[in-house]
C-alpha cells in the first residue's frame, strides 16, 4: 500500500480529513497537469522507469517542458524520435542532456551511472547496416535501465555463416533483440539457435512490395521459431524496454 | 563442445577416422529423417524443450509417427492445433497421451511431473469468454515446461473495474499473457499497471472490420504501453513458449 | 411548406406564372452558382448550420469567394483544414475573420455570440498531447454552434488512473468525443464508464504498422463498448458537428 | 457516492473493518464470476442497460448461464447474434424468452413493458431488402430500451425519389439509423436532408470488390455529410445502442 | 485490308519482292522507333485518335521529341499529366501548343478545328470543387476528338437538390462522366436518374480512410445503379477517351 | 414533363385538387411498397428497362413476390445471381419463367420477342473457359434488352494468336465486353486493336495472390489502353446493362 | 518460317490460292475450337510442352474433352489442381491416365518415357511437412518434361543445421525450388548458399496474420538473396514449368 | 573442401593446432568486420559474384568504405540505388569507378573486361519509356557478370503489333526480362511467344489504384503464361542477377 494512502487512511480514521479528501488523495497523488499533458510521476515506481517522451508530433516547447517536469522530480529523462530542434529545447532546460543523433534519442541522467557489473546482458543483432539506428535506440534504452547491451551488426541470412560463427555469444545472452528489414528472416534463424527469448523488430528498410516494413513484420509474426515475439516496425525503444523488464526480473531474482 | 565431436576429433587425430567422417558427424548427429519430416532430436538440449508438433495441415498418420519418434527418444510430446482424428492416431502409439479438446492440444509426458514448487509464475488474462481456448493453449504449454500458469478470464476494458480490483495478482506475476480480440485494448491497460513483460495475443474473435483478428493485432503492435510484445493471431502456444523461456531464465537465475 | 413555394402555387393558380416557372422556383430557390461551386444557402435552415468550407484542395481564391458568398447571406463562416494562404484570402473579404492556426480553422461570426448559458455540454478527451489539434477542431466546431465544449488532454490508457480520477466530469457530459491515435483504446475505456454517446475520432498519430491512423480506426470500430461510434481519421470537425446536432436536440427538448 | 462505500467508510472510521476490507469493498461490489465470465451487474446503473450477451463464439451452455445470471438480478436480457441452439439453452432457464430469428436476437423482459408514449423516436432506414436483418437488430435493441423505432426499407440511391417522397418522416425523427451495403451512399444523402444525427451501419451485402462490407464502410467514413457517424459492419446492435443513449438523454431532458 | 499490304501482295505475286520483304512490311509499316519509345503512327486509323503522351515519369526531352514525332505525321498532339517543364520542351518544337495548367494538359491541333455542330454531347459532373481539374482533363480530351462536353460542378450528394434541379440537362446528354472523391456516391444517384451510360471517375480528394481515392473507387465499383462503369482514380483522360469512342459511334450511326 | 404531373397541375389550377395532393402525386406515382421492398415501376420509362432483381441475400419468397409485382405491370423480369430455390418460387408465380442455370439468371418475357434485326451488336470475349458463366450473364442481359450478343471464348493472352486471327469480328462490334480472371490482361490487348468502347469484367477466377479477382480488377483499372472501363468483379450483368444503354443510343440514333 | 506458310506463299505466288486464303492460313493453323475452349496445338513446338489443363473452375466434362483433344494430337497431357471427379472424366477418354492424388495432378504420357539420363537436375526443398503437396506438383511437372527432380523435405530455418548438413546436394543442383509457408525465410538462406537460380514458391500454410500465404509471398519478394525469383502462392506447377525451361536450355546447350 | 580447412585439418592431425583453432578457422576465414558491416569475401566463389552494395539507407561514408573493402580483395564493385553523394564517396577511394546516373548504378571493374563473345544472351524488354531505368539496372548487372544484354523498349500491349514484329529476337534470347508498370500484362504475352524463362519485373510506374507497382506485381504473379517468374517491384538488379546465374550455367554447360 502507498504511503500517502496509509497516511490519509489514518488521518481519516482520526477524523482529520473528510471522506472526499481521502478519496481525492487516492486518485490525484501521482499526476501533474501541464495543460497539454498529464505527467505520470508514479510510473517510475509502478514500472521501474519514469515516463518516456515520444517526441514525434510534439513541439520543441512541449518536449522541453515535459523533460524539465520529469527531471524536476529527480527522474532520468529518455526521449525517443527526437529532432535537433527538440533537443535544443531540452538542452536549454537540462544542460547535461545528451543527443544521440543517429538513434534520435535524448538522454539526461538524474544521477551518476555506476559501472555496469550485472550478471545478465542483452544482445542486439541486425540483419544489415541500415538497421543499425533502430538497434542503437534499443541499446540506449537498455543502458538507461542500467543494463548491458552488446551488439552484432550486418549478419543477415543471405550469408548465414556470418551468424553461425558467433553462436558462442548468441547462447550466452539472456535476451536477444533482432532488428531486420526486407524479408525479416533473421529472428527465425536466431530463434532456432538459442533458448533465450527473442524480441524481433521489423525495420522499414526495403522497397517495392516490402516498403514500410510490412513484409518483415508479417514474416516475424509468422516465425516458425516459437521463442520469437514482435514489436512495432522500427520500434527499437519498445524492444529495449521489454528487454529491460526481463533483465530487471533476472537481476532481482539472482540477488 | 559436444561429446561426439570431441570423440571424433580424438579419433581423427589418432587416424581412426577420415576427415569426411569427422565433418559428417558434426552435421548429422541430431536429425532423424522420416521421409516427410526431419525430426530435430537435439532441440531439447538446444532450446530447453523437444520439437513441438504443429498439427494443422498434417495427416493423422504423420502426426502419429512424429509423436512416436519424439517419445522414442525419451522426450515429452506437445502437439498443438490437433483434431480428434489426429489424437486417435497419437493415442494408438502413445496410450498415455491426453487430449485437451477445447485448447486443441495433445500432451504426453515422458516422465512423472513433480509438483510445481517454483518461485515464479505466469498470469494469463483474457478480455472475453471467447478468448479462453487461446489462453488454455498458452497455459498447457507453460505447464509442459514445468511452470505455474494462473488465469483470469473475461476482464475486458468495457468494464475496467473488473480488472482494477485484481491489481494484486497482476503485480505479483513474473510474466503476463493477455489474449484479446475485437479492438485488442486490454494489453495496453495491463501493461500500464505492471512492470513485468506483457505478451499480447490477438485473437480472431470479432466480426465486420475486425474479422480475423487484424484489428486486435494492429492495436497491440501500436500499444502505448512499452512493455508489450506481440505474437501471431490466436498463437497461444507461441505466447506460452516465450513466457516459458523467460521463466526458465528466472528459475535458473534464482537457484 | 416553404414560403416561396406557397407564393408560386398561389400565383400559378391565379394564372400569374407558368407551370415551368413554378417548377423552376421549387428547385432553384436555395442554390447560388459560383461556377466552380454551388453554394447551398438553405443548409442553415435544413441542417441548423450554414455550409462549411472544407479547404483542402481548394485555391485561396476559391476559399475567399466561398467565404464571402456565405457571409453575404448573413451566415457565419466555418472553414476547416485551412492554410495561412487561404486565411489571407478570407481576411481580405471578411476583416473580422479569425485563424486558429493549431486547429487549421477559420472562423467568422455573423453576429455577436451571446454568452453560453446552456444546460448541456460536450467533453473532448485526448489520449495524448499529439491528438490536441484534432480535439481543438472539434471544440471550435461545437462552439460555432453556440455550445460549450470542455477538454481533458493526455489521459491515455497506459496510465489509466489519469482518466479514472476524472470520472466526475465524465459522467456529467452529455456527449463525449475521444480523439486517440496508436491503438485507439481510449474510447472503449471511456465508453465503459459512462452512459452518454461517445464519438471516437481516430488520429493519424503513430508509426510503423499504425501509420495513418488505421490501427486506431479499426480498434474503435471494433470497440467492445456499445455506446461508441466512429468518424473518419483526424475528422475533428465531423465529431464536433455530429455532437452539435445532439446538443441541438437536447437544448430544444429541454426548453 | 455509492451506499456500500459510505457504509464501509463509516464502519472503517468506527474501527469495525480493516483498511483492506474497505478497499476490497470498493472494487468488488459489482462483479460476479462464473469462471468463464465476469458478469458486470452494475452496468445497468452505470450505462442505463444491463450487460448484453454477444453470442458469437460462445457455447450454448455459456449463453444460457449468462442469461440466467443477468435475469437473476432482476435485469432484462438482450442477446445478439444468437443461434437456435443458444436460444434453446436460454429458453430452458428463462421460459419467457423470445427469439427473433431473422435478427438473431434473444429477448427476455424482466418486467412488463409499459406502452411506448415517449416524445422522441428513431427512424431506421435500409438501402435494400437484404439489409433488413441488420435493421431489425437495431430496432429490437432500441425497443429493449423502451424507445420507439420506426422503419423504412429499400429506399436506396439508385431510385432516389423513393427516399425523397418520405422527407416528412425523415425530418421528424430525433435520430436516424441508415443500414446500407454495396457502395453505402445512402447515409450521405439522408444526412444532407436532415439536421438529426445519422448513425450509419455498413452491411456485408455485396460481392466482388465490395464483399464483406468494406466498400460501404469506407464510403460512410468518408461521407460528405457531416452529421454522419459510423459503427462496425453489420453492427445493428451498436447502432441501436448508441441511438438509445441519445434518446435516453432526450427523454431525461424533456421531462 | 491495308493498302500497303495489298501493294506488297501484288508485288510479291509479280516476283518484285521476296517473302521476307512482304512479311516485314506487314509488321513494320506503322511503328517508328525513337530508341526510348516506339511511336505507333497507325493508332489514329485503328483507334480514331493518334497516340496520346502520358507525361508522368518522362523527361521533358522525351516528351518534346514524342510530340514532334507525332505532329510530324500530321496528327494532333494530346499530352496529359504534363508539367511546366515538359510544356516548355514541347513549345520549343511546336510553337502553337497550348498548356491547360489546371488540367495538366498540353494540346496541339494539327488542323483548324471546325465549330462543333454535332448532335450528341457529353455531360461532365463533379461532386465538389476539388474534383474540377479531373473533370477538365476529361473535357479537353473529348473536345480533342471534336465533340461537345458540357459541365456541371459541385453538385454532390450532401445537398441532393443541387443535382435534382438539373435533371433536364442530365436526361439530354448521351454520355455522362461523374468525377467524385470522398465516398464517391454521386455516380449511383446520377445513374438512377438517366438511361445513358455513366462513366465514374474516382478522384483522390479525401483524407483519413479515404485518402488516395480508394473509398470512392470501391464505392463506384459497387454502385447499385447498373449503368455505371469505372475508370482508374483521377483518370479524367480515360473517362474522356472512352466517352469519345461512344460519341464517335453515335455520330457515325446518325449520319 | 410526366403526364400525371400535367394532369394534376391542370386539376390543381382548376381547383380540383389541393396543393398537398399535387405534391403527393409528384412523389408517389411510381413506387409500390411490398413492406420489405419498394418496387420502382417507373424505372422502365426512366432507364429503358424495368427494375432487375439481384437475388443474392434475398429469400425465395421475396424473389417470387418481387417478380410477380414487376410482371403484373406488364414488364419483363430479369433476375440475376438466382438459385434453384429462388427460381422455383418465381416459377410458381410466372409459369413461363426460364432458368439459365450456368449463368444463374431467371428470365420472364412480358411479350413475344421479335427477331433481332438491329444494326449494332456487342461481342463478349473471355480469356478462359472458367470465365464463361460471367460472359453468359452479360449476354442474357443484352438479349433481354433486345440486342444481339456474339461470343468468343478462351482466347487469353498466353496464346495471343488465338485472338489475333479474329480481328475481323473484333473491329465490327459496336461494344466489346471482355471477361478475364488471373492477371486480367486481355482487355488491354483487345482495347489496343479496336476503336470501340471496351467494358472489362474482372472474374474471380484465380488462386493464391489473385484469389477473389483483385489482381484482374487492379490490372484492368490500370489498363494502358484508354478505351477500357471496368465494372465490379464477376459483374456480367452490369457489363451487359451498360453495353445495352450504349446499343440503345446507337439504335435510336441510327433510326 | 513455318512450313504451312511457305507452302501457301508458294501456292499464292502460283495463283493457286487467294490473298484471303493465305492470310487465313497464317492465323488459323494451330487452334482448335471446342466451343468452350480454343486448344492451342502449336504450343508444344512454340514452348516445348503442350497446353496444360488448369482444372480449377472447369467441369469434369470440360476437363475430359480437353484432355482427349490434346492427346488426339499425339501430345502428353498434364492436368493440375484436378479433383477425383475430373480424373474420372479423363480416365474414360484416356485409360492410361494416372492420378497423383496428393499433388492433385493427372498425367497421361503420349509415348513411353525413356529413362532419365540427363546431366542436369532440379532440387525441390520444403520448409515443412505441410508444403510437400506443392513440392510434388512441381516434381511431377519437371518429370513430365523428361527431367530429374530430387527432393529434400522439412528442413526449415528453425533448425538451420538440418539444411546445412545437405550443402553437398544443394551445390550440385542446376536449379533449386524452395516451397515454404509461414515466414517464407528458407529461399533466402538457400539462395545465400548456392550460385544456382532459386525459384521460391510461397505456400498457403500458416494461420493468423500469415493465412493465405501472403506473409511468405512478401518475404520471398523481399529476399536479401539476389538469385531468388518468385511464383504465385501454392504454384508448384509454375515453379516446375519455369525450372523445366531452364533445364531444357541446359540440355540443349550441353549437347 | 576448402583449402584452409584442408590445411588446418592436416595441421590439427599433426598436433600443430588445437581443436578450437581448427573450428575457428572453419567459421572465420571469409568475413571481414567493418563495425557497421560484415563483408562476405567468399561470396564471389560461393555465388559467382562478389557482394553487391545496396546503397539505399546507407551513408556515403559507409558505401565508400564498403566499396574499398571489396575492391581491396581484387573483386569488382557493383553498387545499386546509388545517389550522387554516394558515388562521390566511392570515387574518392576508387578513381576508376563509373556512375550510370539514370540507372543509379556505380560500377568498378577489378580487371579489364574482355570482349563479350559468349553464345547466350539475355533480352530486356520494357512496356513503356518510363520503365527504362529499371531495365538499365538489369542490363548493367548482367554485363557486370560478363554476359550480353540486348534491349527492346516501349513495346507494351496497347499496341501489340510493336512486339509481334520482333518475334525473331524474342525466340533467340536464352532468358528474357520484362519490365512493366500499370497492369503488367506484357510478361504474359511475351511468355506465350517463347520457350525461354521470363523474369518479370513490376515497376512502380502508374497512378491511382496502380500506384507503387502493386497492380503490376499482382498481375505478374497471376500470369497465365507458366514460364514467368517475378521479382520485387523495380528490382532490375535482382532480375539481372538471377538471369546471370542462368547464363552462367549455360556458358559452363556449353563449354
Amino acid at each position: 500500500m502507498n504511503k500517502d494512502i496509509k497516511l490519509y487512511l489514518n488521518r481519516f480514521k482520526a477524523g482529520e480529513c473528510t471522506a472526499e479528501e481521502l478519496l481525492n488523495v487516492i486518485s490525484s497523488r501521482s499526476v501533474e497537469s501541464l495543460g497539454f499533458a498529464h505527467v505520470d510521476h508514479e510510473r517510475a515506481s509502478r514500472q521501474g522507469f519514469p515516463e518516456v517522451i515520444f517526441c514525434m508530433n510534439k513541439t520543441p516547447k512541449q518536449v522541453g517542458e515535459l523533460a524539465a517536469t520529469i527531471a524536476k522530480n529527480g527522474h532520468s529523462v529518455l526521449a525517443t524520435r527526437a529532432s535537433k530542434e527538440q533537443f535544443a529545447a531540452v538542452k536549454k532546460k537540462l544542460h547535461a542532456a545528451i543527443f544521440h543523433e543517429d538513434a534520435h534519442v535524448i538522454l539526461f541522467s538524474a544521477k551518476k551511472k555506476s559501472p555496469v557489473l550485472k550478471k545478465h546482458f542483452a544482445l542486439i543483432i541486425t540483419a544489415g547496416t541500415s538497421d543499425i539506428p533502430v538497434a542503437k535506440e534499443a541499446a540506449l534504452t537498455i543502458e538507461s535501465f542500467g543494463h548491458r547491451a552488446d551488439t552484432l551488426f550486418d549478419v543477415g541470412v543471405a550469408g548465414i555463416h556470418r551468424l553461425l560463427r558467433k553462436t558462442d555469444i548468441l547462447t550466452k545472452a539472456s535476451v536477444i533483440i533482432v532488428a531486420a528489414g526486407m524479408e525479416g528472416a533473421l529472428p527465425s534463424v536466431v530463434g532456432g539457435l538459442v533458448n533465450a527469448p527473442v524480441i524481433a523488430v521489423p525495420t522499414s528498410i526495403g522497397y517495392g512490395a516490402g516498403v514500410g516494413g510490412y513484409a518483415a513484420l508479417l514474416g516475424m509474426l509468422n516465425s516458425c521459431s516459437s521463442n520469437v515475439t514482435v514489436v512495432n516496425i522500427d520500434n527499437g525503444f519498445g524492444a529495449g524496454f521489454v528487454t529491460s523488464t526481463i533483465l530487471n526480473l533476472l537481476e532481482k531474482s539472482s540477488r
